[in-house]
């Protein structure tokens, strides 16, 4: 018999990813794994004495997974938020040195451990609020240097605290003022230089882009792919968002984990989402920010049978809002999702955009990251918005957070 | 010299309430009042070496003041909320039993430590999140008995944490089935008992109406005021929300405190809420949970000198939503509030609408309630959602969260 302590939950009401499952449930993990999960009448305490109690009743769900953020990144836009609202138009915002490219220089001008320090209590947010996994996207660096600080700090925030970070580099995330009119050569920089040197310091898990008109095109994001391919790298891309330019369709033929956004996506993107099995990933609260009107065409997704992720986009521009469980009410309440899809998709469905079936399910042999929470019924979480109900939050079978 | 102890905050950013003062402050609480507000260049830390040293840097705001919503209720709608999404219609849900009149059930038949029990982790929410003064209405009894066991409720919450809980009676809420085709004489069950009943055992601060085809004219609504007036009560009134009735406008010259949601107010309404110097109280909750897309007149409001309040309405049917800061953001996202008037909104304006002057301001003979935040600016608290930034909670001159 080994040693590897248990951990016992009774009577929970368990979401394990996918669904609810029909009656109260007893579940156990033996170190960092999910070792049982069993309906209660069928329960046998006696095969589990050496258990730790861990506690009775509630609603357990996976650890939420947080499948797109740009957490990392110098200063904020308050300023530029409050300037919006009280009058000032796109154009002298810009001019007033506002926009992405004023994150860019912020974080430029940040040390690692600035950067650092500014990104912990967003991290921490996102954790009281019960992610255990989180992906952190590069992209307000735009070289070399600056691209790999920003996964560096990534990598050390999830060194720092009880989550699991997934880092992406977004080299092509935005034109860099450097490159202003050779975006082609930006590109190469990005294929040539800064994908290797990720790749040589092992700092990205995958490789996005951002496929719009007021950023790169089709073609140069499958530059950007085919590089990110003969690395090795999975890729994402952001596609759709605006206008419908055809990047998801070319992302899937590349066999993307995911598309990102896709307000815009057509039937030939669906298509050939659902040939590559790729996740579509969408961000409800850049869709509030930024007062869009054109959905992401759910009930096609559905029909198609394609996988729906839900995230939260934290960045401090278009998405500066750092809680999961608001994007499960803003999912259901703007996209009309239901309850148990949103909740699917900041679980299983953010896994499987991570290219992962180790974490966002609650079955016998995946990692023990599990939240439980003080409702009676999952579709609570997506109903109403309540900090607060999360009672326990475990992270590969230890429990970081209890109340 | 007195012995009630001081203490001192330094290089605060104070936002006093409305506005955000031009230089760093030192902030010295005497009691629960507020003693001293000094900027630093001019502060003389000899004159309070006896002050408790409280911390400083940060943004100091008043303790919130949220002062619109249904806290009290039995059983939540998460099971209606979820059936809408998966393709009820409303008249299956109605059919089914849900809606309001369920929640009616369901408080009727909660006694009053099972609402008390209820309600607390609600509260508490509101609490974590810089609450300091919570409005708590009834409207969910509809009869005598059911109504005043809500304020009772309501009462004890306020005992039970460190908050002002400020009470009113919503008893024309909306029409009970007992009454549904009586209206009339559901009108006089409210005269003629509920509010005397409510004012003998001293369970009312003041009483609300909702005037609206769904559930009270103006006629009615105006017998209840002159009702109130009779007992020496204040009054408010939900108007204008889903048409325009002109209940706005007959509660103003009734000298209403408050008018609330407003969405289709006119300008005869404006007109005659600055005459009688009313609270506009706009609730941006409530327009995101039912999908609104008339939106109040804010320009109109403004122009008119009107003191707009932000709050949360939270209640289990049309605003499940317990999270202060997260109106100031949808204030501004949705209505275009700028973020100086969304926190003025849920402070000093928020104070206004239920009728004081001694909370919801940082100024010298204030009730020293307040919030110290981790942030830089003001705007911030708007501009992000991020639970987790308050650092210090002041209720009444004493610390009740610190972090
Ligand atoms: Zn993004
Ligand atoms: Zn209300």
């Amino acid at each position: 018999m080994t040693e590897t302590p248990r951990q016992l939950w009774r009577d929970m009401t368990v979401f394990d990813g996918m669904q609810e499952l029909p009656e109260p449930m007893a579940v156990i993990t033996r170190g960092d794994r999910i070792e049982t999960l069993c309906p209660m009448h069928e329960f046998d305490a006696s095969l589990f004495q050496d258990a730790h109690d861990a506690g009775r009743g509630g609603v357990m769900t996976p650890g939420l997974v947080d499948c797109h953020t740009h957490l990392v990144f110098g200063g904020n836009r308050a300023d530029e938020f409050e300037r919006r609202l009280e009058g000032a138009s796109y154009a002298e915002i810009a001019k007033a040195g506002g926009g992405i490219l004023s994150t860019v220089r912020a974080t430029r001008e940040a040390g690692e451990s600035e950067l650092l320090e500014l990104a912990l209590p967003r991290l921490q947010a996102l954790i009281d609020d019960g992610a255990t996994t989180v992906e952190i996207k590069s992209g307000y660096g735009l070289n070399v240097a600056d691209e790999l600080k920003m996964l560096r700090v990534a990598r050390r925030l999830g060194e720092r605290l009880p989550v699991r970070v997934v880092t992406t580099l977004l080299g092509a995330h935005a034109l860099p003022p450097e490159y202003q009119d050779t975006s082609d050569a930006y590109i190469d920089l990005v294929c040539d230089e800064m994908i290797p040197a990720a790749v040589a310091e092992g700092l990205a898990d995958a490789v996005d882009v951002f496929c719009e008109k007021i950023a790169f095109s089709v073609t140069q994001c499958e530059r950007v792919f085919q590089t990110a391919e003969a690395h090795g790298l999975p890729i994402k891309a952001h596609t759709e968002q605006l206008s419908n330019l055809g990047g998801t369709a070319m992302a899937a033929r590349h066999g993307a984990l995911s598309a990102d956004h896709i307000e815009y996506l057509d039937e030939a993107g669906i298509t050939a989402m659902a040939d590559a099995d790729s996740v579509a990933v969408i961000l409800p609260g850049a869709f509030h920010t930024l007062r869009e009107t054109q959905k992401p065409p759910i009930e096609a997704l559905r029909e198609a049978g394609i996988p729906i992720a839900v995230a939260t986009d934290a960045n401090p521009g278009s998405s500066p809002l750092f809680q999961p469980t608001l994007m499960l009410n803003l999912a259901c309440t703007l996209f009309r999702l239901t309850p148990r899809e949103a909740l699917a998709g900041m679980t299983a469905h953010g896994a499987q955009a991570l290219g992962s079936k180790e974490f966002g399910r609650l079955e016998v042999g995946a990692l023990a990251d599990l939240c439980v929470w003080d409702i009676q019924r999952p579709a609570e979480l997506a109903y109403a918005v309540q900090p607060g109900r999360l009672r326990q939050r475990v992270f590969q079978g230890v429990i970081t957070h209890e109340r």
